[in-house]
């Protein structure tokens, strides 16, 4: 039986397993693919994370892996299908029928953004397709790009984007919007701002970057082509908590239900990184999680 | 008038400062001396900021400001002496009496350690003196170690260290625990802790590191020297928020009052890093807050 099991080698399960080898924990780190590493291994450039200005997010995941196996963590494949509480005792199954026990867990097995499932979305990912305007904004200063969606999220990314940009375009599929009423009024009074409504985006095009995006008007059922350097895709994110929803609390996202110390409903059971009901998913906002999470699995094994 | 000034450049201060840049904020970072910076620099070795294992804290710090610079981050020198809210608009004061204005402050002047203030106590800092056991506890492995203080933090560093060190001895001055009972169970049931009771550590002797503590029994009154490779100092921290009480709501021990969403009770008022109320203060827990405030930040202006 481990003092520990981490579920998920991103940047949230990582950190956790730094801070606990360096507390002395017994633990494993499971991960569904060989390599996994979570998100960041996908971006393009990473440029928040500080202390290391522009760097390569595959280099940046590398880098926290190389730091967790510096302290002699154990990494296993293993994709969870379940976790049971049995109290002192908590149990993870995996796809390959293997039953794990630990004293402790994090489930830090992170998000996913939403696709469009368009032409060039996959080849244009970190050349000018971004998921997140936080994150990727900055490299698209005085430059025009689109937002995708209707939701909260969308518009807090357009109007984000519009202090930095020259132009931004809304696309969205209906006439109306889904974010809240004081976010539309925000996004109105910014002049630089198109909303293009009833409209879906077909294909993302351009040669090594994006250069522009074709748009279908639903209603008139005709096509347009607009000039861009970057598409940012809000529609959306799933948290990968099948495995967990039957036995911790989720809230209607199917995000678990945690705050800053990581604690779910269930004793000795924690949610780290952007898996968890928190405001801002960001790769340090992850890592700090992996931090506290610790702190609270010690704080829980020391009671027991 | 700026967007944003943020009080403090350790940490906390310089994520704010790239995430507030690269959101297209105009800000500035105020810093008490030339070449801030907070206690990263001057911790010998920090090894659990994920990415960059074993780093010199000092090298840290460099790291840390050389991001915020170059996204244009402008610096001024200034001790902050009092803010007040004027609704839209904050005023800072500083020593050297300038007043400064913006929309939004983020306030991340950290907090220190009390010190002993015993020979050694200097000399040896970060040369087996600390004052976390989470951040170097690792560091002594299998080796003796001292721990002084008799409060919560005291006791858990205790239960934390018994985990990896050799011995440990716990130095109280009072012949009771002021920590929780739950912690206090937890350290008698730790077979490789001492507790020195009525006793106070005099001074901290070795070469090149810690070699030894001498302890003085005050019922007693005898002196006795124990050979240690560490000694973990946990008798209190200080927040700086002095110039802050008057205005922003305190916990009874001074920090700021605000949680993950780094909000203060003053609207337009953020607290991020060792500040605030939180459970675990570490570098990372800093870094993250400082993104949170600049989120925080930005929704508030969005508002107005």
């Amino acid at each position: 039986m481990y003092d520990l099991i981490i579920v998920g080698a991103g940047p949230a399960g990582l950190s956790a397993a730094v801070y606990g080898r360096r507390a002395g924990l017994n633990l494993i780190v499971l991960e569904k693919a060989a390599m996994g590493g979570g998100q960041v291994l996908n971006t393009y450039e990473v440029d928040n994370y500080l202390g290391m200005p522009g760097i390569d997010g595959f280099e940046l995941g590398e880098k926290f892996r190389g730091h967790a196996e510096e302290l002699g963590t154990v990494f296993q494949k293993g994709r969870v299908t379940a976790v049971r509480d049995e109290g002192q005792k908590k149990i993870v199954e995996t796809a390959d029928g293997r039953v794990l026990e630990a004293r402790a867990l994090i489930l830090a097995s992170g998000a996913e953004h939403a696709k469009l499932g368009v032409p060039g979305e996959e080849t244009y990912r970190g050349q000018g397709v971004s998921y997140c305007a936080t994150c990727d904004g900055a490299f698209f200063k005085k430059r025009d790009v689109a937002v995708v969606g209707g939701g909260d999220v969308a518009v807090e990314d357009a109007v984000y984007l519009a202090r930095l940009c020259r132009k931004v375009y809304l696309i969205h599929r209906r006439d109306s919007l889904r974010a809240a009423r004081s976010l539309q009024e925000k996004l109105f009074s910014c002049e630089n701002v198109e909303v293009i409504w009833d409209s879906t985006l077909k294909e993302i095009k351009g040669s090594d970057l994006v250069e522009a995006v074709t748009i279908h008007h639903i209603k008139e059922d005709r096509e347009q082509e607009l000039a861009v350097d970057g598409v940012f895709i809000a529609v959306g994110m799933r948290p990968n908590t099948e495995a967990f929803r039957e036995t911790v609390g989720c809230d209607e996202r199917g995000y678990l239900i945690a705050g800053e110390d990581c604690a779910t409903d269930v004793p000795g059971v924690f949610a780290a990184g952007d898996i968890r009901t928190k405001a801002l998913r960001q790769i340090v906002t992850a890592v700090s999680d992996g931090a506290c999470a610790v702190a609270s699995v010690e704080q829980y094994l020391d009671t027991k």
